[in-house]
């Protein structure tokens, strides 16, 4: 039955042909690298599956697994799963283990409901057979899928529309494969459009016209914010699995250059800051940092602009190394590489936007990045799986400038000083260590204007906690936080589990917009609170807001306020 | 029969295990790469092989096809040759092709005798199953090689020898894995060292002290020419196929780093230039310049060590880029990425040494670099193959400075202008084209002090041609070339068939030596001729000479001249 696995089965051209099918692959909900066929080989030791069960298992590991075990399932923040390791432990225990999960972050597959008994069986069988490898995306693929909807040229001249555009949030519908633009000075919708699935950031252009957005399938959507309905005007598929997108910043780059970041092929691609077009592709594959022992598959996270020269900083996960990629010419493209440690994640500015503060969340450190020295500033010791989103940054009465991160593994909320030059004894310490409601952060939030910091918990198993945030009140932090039920104050009525995620800030600093995260069937929300009193200021709630997750201020997005 | 060969039965730990014992790989004669059991897979639509059939195939491909088609069979000078392309092909349609050769260069593998009846068969069936892929060299491989002889501090504090050691000769006798160290001035052998297999190039450290040795197999020798009598003082494992080594020479980093390039894996690292101690390794693995596909083995090829800046220029064969790579700081490692054109291999500075000239040999260019820049100043279409090994620069009597190249695929040579500030409308063209011998050149040379352009033809199927050199007057080029009749004055008396390689000038510039390459049982010899009077001045013959190929005046390596 292992005969049916061969390589020969599959050809290099079927796979380009589904590949540059893009509308094939942006049916919602769906991983389109799961549904691409790949070449894969057979492993004799492995229990037997049929074709049609070797690709229900693809399709079921690209959607369920791979984030954490990566697409050659060398392992990440979840553990190597190569058929080296899996065989040995046979099919009854790797069942157990995608049944009921385990404590160090493997989710419970089974008993939660997302996956059946026959899904965990096969899946168990799966993973002993050899990683099927994803073919490449070159840039003729890239080009296949670009569009340009509205050239530069037909584009208006000026704002056409009376929106205060700088206060726009764009809100991403997960499982809708769409992201909402809300007026965030009146709370209307002002327009749903059509992305890529499950967007997992929105980036804006320096100049505050163009909004990127990109979604897990690599498919990138630049949307003009100037025009009368604010829509997209081009767009462009990137890789086959992806999470990062950015516009140049640097004085005299301003909206000059696009970069996208794929997960799969592990490289990037510089684009045209007005049409998107593919112009520069780099890979990212090489060696880790330490062992210094090549990866096959190193992932592109986070990514932002620099401020201080003509250079995207890509975080370059499995390596752990931050690639600081001088746009200057791309004819001669030059890239400082510097290693800190695996794997990098996240991350976000400092306030004064010299350093990148990126988490390195296996080692269990921030990594702190100096974009104008190019070099490793610190590598701090924070708490388990440090998740900061882009962090928050604030003014602590006694340590001064400090940026924050709160963590998935552990309770804990990591204050590390930030100014070398005034609060040299505090810089790149861990200052101070809050208690927050539980383990599960995903985003910690303040603002300039603000003396909150809020802490979510969207991950936490217990749904009191993963529906409610922390608020601290950053001139008297001893005193502990106060719990805000968010998912309460959306009041709605239905049976869905609902998770509040990424406390977001409108532009004055005076609102707190959070996401009331539920299933694709059930009604979800965007609440506002009240930044001065934490009071409920706002609920938003539609039929079209299906799934709503990640969300951006226009203001605070483009300026990296945060 | 096909299910014998399974990535089952053949074990990472086997492999590195063979890799990480050297002894086992320096025999010489054969190529390290091909002893190692790989990881492979199945291919059910191609004929069947015996696991000992495949071994053995595996092993004839890396001796003799992988420098050219690739390890991966990717194609580069050679056809690709992966099995969607040689399956359709069929068996006998390939043997005709492994016999036969072809006119675009493929070797006649059968006729010639290389390789009989039942090997050929064999061949056509190998390369129709998929290439197994070769394991990865890490840190901690390299490691298990290196070897510290003579530790710095042991080490003489001055020269200990009385030789004019800035004349010696290093020479790559091929075949017996060693080299011989030559006095230039009494012609004597120094020394009989022992070095990896088939030393593809020596290259000096900037002080003129080091000698560093690159076998194919990439072990590097590092030899101190200031002991008493000159031996290794280092050696290193830098990966499993290798062609090229150098030393930092930028000032204040004179003898600080040695680089060395692997075809296998696609790579580099870095050492300390005491001890050989890696201390980086960067992949090369990447996308290829104009259609920018990932290539999964760009090779490195050519590398030299810049006089304007901190930077080794290391050229990328399959990728066809040029990577400057800036050594200054080793934790933020700098990289210039020039695209120009594919396959980069060998080339030389210009006599400024502000521009590296690299021939782009499937392309039928030489490609530009500007080493002050960073930038890619040119691309210039030359004869067919350009092979000029680091090339040839003299003043041209009427267009200026000049640097040549010959061809593998055509008898000319092509001279190129080099000088934008005196002769910017010479600069980067093609100024002159001179007929040669014949096809199959592989080096070019000549030296400031002469008058005289040697060009051998080794590869050239007419022994007549193969068996002696070209001899241009740089004042009278017109008047075309004197033919030197190199082998005829080594005076061998056997039947071996020998060909005449690399002109190489001694320090005073007023002799030129070349390598009489026979088989390894056969007599082999160095003739060195009088570059006033094209008369024979010396021949060096010693049973020890076991098939001379490369070799290096230390002088004119330690400066570049040529």
């Amino acid at each position: 039955m292992a005969a049916m696995l061969v390589a020969g089965s599959l050809h290099a051209e079927d796979v380009k042909k589904t590949l540059t099918q893009p509308e094939a692959n942006y049916q919602a909900g769906s991983s389109p690298i799961g549904e691409s066929p790949m070449h894969q080989s057979v492993n004799p030791k492995a229990p037997p599956m049929t074709q049609a069960e070797f690709d229900l298992g693809r399709k079921i590991y690209f959607e369920r697994c791979a984030g954490c075990h990566g697409v050659l399932r060398k392992g990440a923040t979840g553990k190597p799963l190569t058929p080296d390791l899996t065989v040995g432990k046979g099919t009854d225990y790797l069942k157990v283990f995608i049944n009921y999960g385990s404590p160090a972050g493997m989710p419970n597959w089974g008993t939660s409901g997302e996956l059946n008994d026959q899904e965990v069986d096969l899946m168990a069988r799966y993973i002993q057979h050899e990683p099927p490898i994803p073919p490449e995306y070159s840039l003729a693929d890239m080009k296949s899928t670009w569009k340009v909807i509205v050239p530069p040229e037909k584009r208006p001249t000026k704002k056409m529309n009376n929106y205060n555009i700088s206060n726009i949030f764009s809100t991403t519908l997960r499982d809708a494969g769409e992201i909402a633009l809300i007026d965030g000075d009146s709370k209307e919708i002002i327009s749903i459009l059509k992305t890529g699935y499950a967007v997992h950031i929105s980036r804006m252009s320096a100049s505050g016209r163009y909004l990127f957005v990109i979604g897990r399938d690599a498919k990138v959507n630049m949307i003009d914010l100037w025009m009368e309905k604010p829509d997209t005007v081009a767009e462009i598929r990137t890789g086959l699995e992806a999470r990062s997108v950015e516009s140049s910043k640097f004085k005299g780059y301003e909206d000059k250059y696009v970069i996208a970041g794929t997960y799969w092929p592990p490289q990037f691609v510089i684009m045209d800051g007005d049409t998107l077009e593919p112009l520069k592709i780099v890979s990212t594959r090489g060696n880790v940092v330490g062992t210094q022992e090549y990866h096959p598959e190193p992932r592109v996270a986070s990514i932002v602009g620099s401020h201080f020269k003509p250079e995207f900083v890509v975080n370059v996960k499995e390596t752990g190394k931050t690639l600081m990629v001088d746009y200057s010419d791309l004819k001669a493209l030059k890239m400082t590489e510097i290693g800190s440690a695996p794997f990098l994640h996240d991350g976000g500015l400092d306030s004064s936007k010299r350093y990148f503060m990126v988490a390195a969340n296996n080692s269990n450190k921030i990594s702190v990045i100096d974009l104008k020295t190019d070099k490793l500033a610190a590598l701090i010791d924070v708490g388990k799986i440090p998740h900061p989103g882009r962090g928050a940054n604030f003014i602590h009465p006694k340590f001064g400038p400090v940026w924050s991160t709160g963590h998935l593994g552990d309770e804990t909320i990591s204050l590390i000083g930030t100014d070398p030059v005034k609060h040299p004894k505090n810089a790149w310490k861990v200052v101070q260590t809050l208690t927050g409601q539980g383990g599960g952060a995903l985003f910690i939030k303040s603002h300039p204007k603000s003396n909150h910091l809020y802490s979510d918990t969207p991950l936490n198993p217990d749904p009191k906690i993963s529906q409610s945030v922390a608020v601290y009140d950053i001139n008297n932090l001893a005193k502990g936080y106060t719990v805000l039920p968010i998912a309460e104050w959306a009041d709605i009525k239905d049976d869905g589990a609902k998770r509040v995620v990424q406390p977001e800030f409108n532009k004055a600093g005076d609102e707190v917009w959070f996401s009331v995260w539920s299933a694709k069937d059930k009604i979800s929300a965007m609440v506002v609170v009240d930044d001065k009193t934490l009071k409920l200021k706002a609920v938003i709630k539609d039929p079209r807001l299906i799934t709503p997750t990640g969300h951006f201020n226009v203001n605070n997005t483009q300026n990296d306020v945060y």
